[in-house]
């Protein structure tokens, strides 16, 4: 598989020693199949187990030569593994909890990669034998593309990990745990699982809702026509569009297992807005323009803090060139 | 000055013939001097004169050579021009008309580039002599920087640029029109001033206010700290703030003199918003799933209309790449 040029190779070091000696994938969607990848080519593993429940996927993930064993029976995946990395959404591991828990070796870390972190260990820790670590993990890294072929070694690189250990979690096996990502890249941070899912559902759950229901508002417009839409995209809309094009198993699952967090949320953003309504209607001028300004320092903060690119327009200049010559990484 | 790296030069054609005389840019911002830019390298004006009531701005395109001649009296600058393209903040449109109204070479094309047109129109219009050619335009395009400094070459390629022509126009000028903004790189459309304003309220205002909304409420935030709103912003929160960082006085122009469609299509979105907030209290995960999948394919028709890159992430792992090697266009 050629990395393509949109991701660069990373220069992290490869381990002389690797952390696990069997690491099990369950799920090899976008995140599994870049853990897969990561761990590779960084040789953070030595065996590389992936499971799969639909057989498309477990061939594509084949395919690409993702791992070393490939089974759709996750028991059967978990068998002798040093850590098992639930990579499904969230919805679903209440189930491979369940599938899981008979077949895991003493001793296991078992982790996730969930974007929710409470309705993760209520649904998992109940079925989880208690000689395992389970320690529930969250990568907060991605792209709107889904599937094993939509993975790259370097998509941890510079993003956070946030774990979210319960009480009297083992701390050699936390540490462990902590040295695989950082393997993988990530810059590891830790904090209570109530907390991570306040903090996502501002950062990310938010963003997301927001943008799939202004696509869908869009689409709904009888007084401007759809193909208007797309033409004129380009000034502001296209930037909202490719939130609005992640995973849906993912989100609809997301929005069902933080609903408070994500409730309360909802309920200050519209607040917002219909101040914002407001001003628009009463011509508050100095209003939205102390607004608008305001933030505009926000997103000088997050480029200092390493979190995205300072290039104007994201860069897609850079972008529409790079597909003008054909090589963009359809 | 150097081309970026982010800012690819193009393989436009150079004009054999230049199309105007003399053009006059009035104000010289990102749009302007980016007009400025292709002008010069296309060979699209013999000479460009360059106004700007802020003497640092004037200067600053001195120092960037962006036009032949520079003055703080737009007056001064459209005499003897044959074609005067007014690059302000839209609130500013009527006093600019009034300044050179009186100046303007009959037979002379006067155009702007305006994101809202029935207000320009209405501003301008009536300060206008009857024998110049006033002809509205809005070139789709503009990244979240501003300033002289932050304009390119290449800003209008494969955008879409809209005229809204009043009736009567005359169809030579609007040809030269059509040619000026061709050879800067546009494709041309032409409609209707008042369902323009709508059009674009859908696409570009909306999600420039809902993005500023977003990032407002994300800075109230006493649950959640700023240093982690920053921290984890990759997960999706990130994408709001390019939008968000937009000149602040542009924007607060747009929501004043497009009120009523920005309005309407508010309410339109908040509707939307309560209906998801629904499905999300009551756990309707399948109304969930069909519209986080339905608009899952407008990204795509927007990547297939080229007004969007087919690059995961917008591109930004090639982005930080580019940081990396200390190539980036700071």
């Amino acid at each position: 598989m050629t990395q393509s040029p949109a991701h660069p190779v990373s220069a992290n070091l490869v381990l002389d020693e690797p952390i696990f000696d069997k690491l099990t994938l369950i799920g090899i969607g976008l995140i599994g199949s870049s853990i897969a990848r990561a761990a590779r080519a960084r040789n953070i593993a030595r065996h590389i187990a992936v499971s799969s429940r639909r057989v498309e996927t477990l061939t594509q993930a084949e395919d690409l030569q993702l791992g070393d064993s490939y089974t759709q029976d996750a028991g059967e995946a978990v068998k002798d593994a040093d850590c098992v990395i639930v990579c499904v959404p969230v919805g679903a591991s209440e189930q491979t909890a369940k599938a899981i828990a008979p077949h895991l070796k003493p001793g296991a870390i078992v982790s996730d990669v969930g974007s929710v972190k409470r309705s993760v260990i209520d649904q998992m820790q109940p079925h989880l034998p208690s000689n395992v670590h389970f320690i529930p993990a969250h990568p907060v890294a991605g792209t709107e593309k889904s599937g094993p072929a939509s993975g790259f070694e370097t998509l941890f690189d510079n993003r956070w990990c946030i774990l979210t250990p319960l009480p009297d979690t083992d701390q050699d096996a936390l540490d462990r745990l902590n040295r695989f990502w950082a393997a993988c890249g990530a810059n590891m941070e830790q904090m209570d699982a109530d907390h991570h899912d306040l903090v996502l559902a501002i950062t990310s759950h938010l963003p997301h809702l927001i943008a799939y229901n202004i696509v869908g508002t869009a689409n709904d417009m009888e007084i401007v026509t759809q193909s208007e839409v797309m033409k004129y995209s380009a000034g502001g809309f296209r930037d909202f569009t490719r939130l609005a094009a992640s995973d849906p198993t993912m989100w609809r699952d997301v929005c069902l297992h933080n609903k408070d967090a994500l409730l309360e949320m909802l309920a200050r953003f519209s607040e917002d807005l219909s101040a914002l309504q407001r001003s628009i209607r009463w011509s508050k001028g100095d209003e939205l323009f102390d607004l608008f300004t305001h933030t505009r320092g926000i997103r000088r903060a997050i480029i200092d803090a390493g979190q995205e690119v300072d290039l104007p327009d994201f860069g897609r200049q850079a972008g529409l060139q790079q597909s003008d010559d054909g090589n963009s990484s359809k």
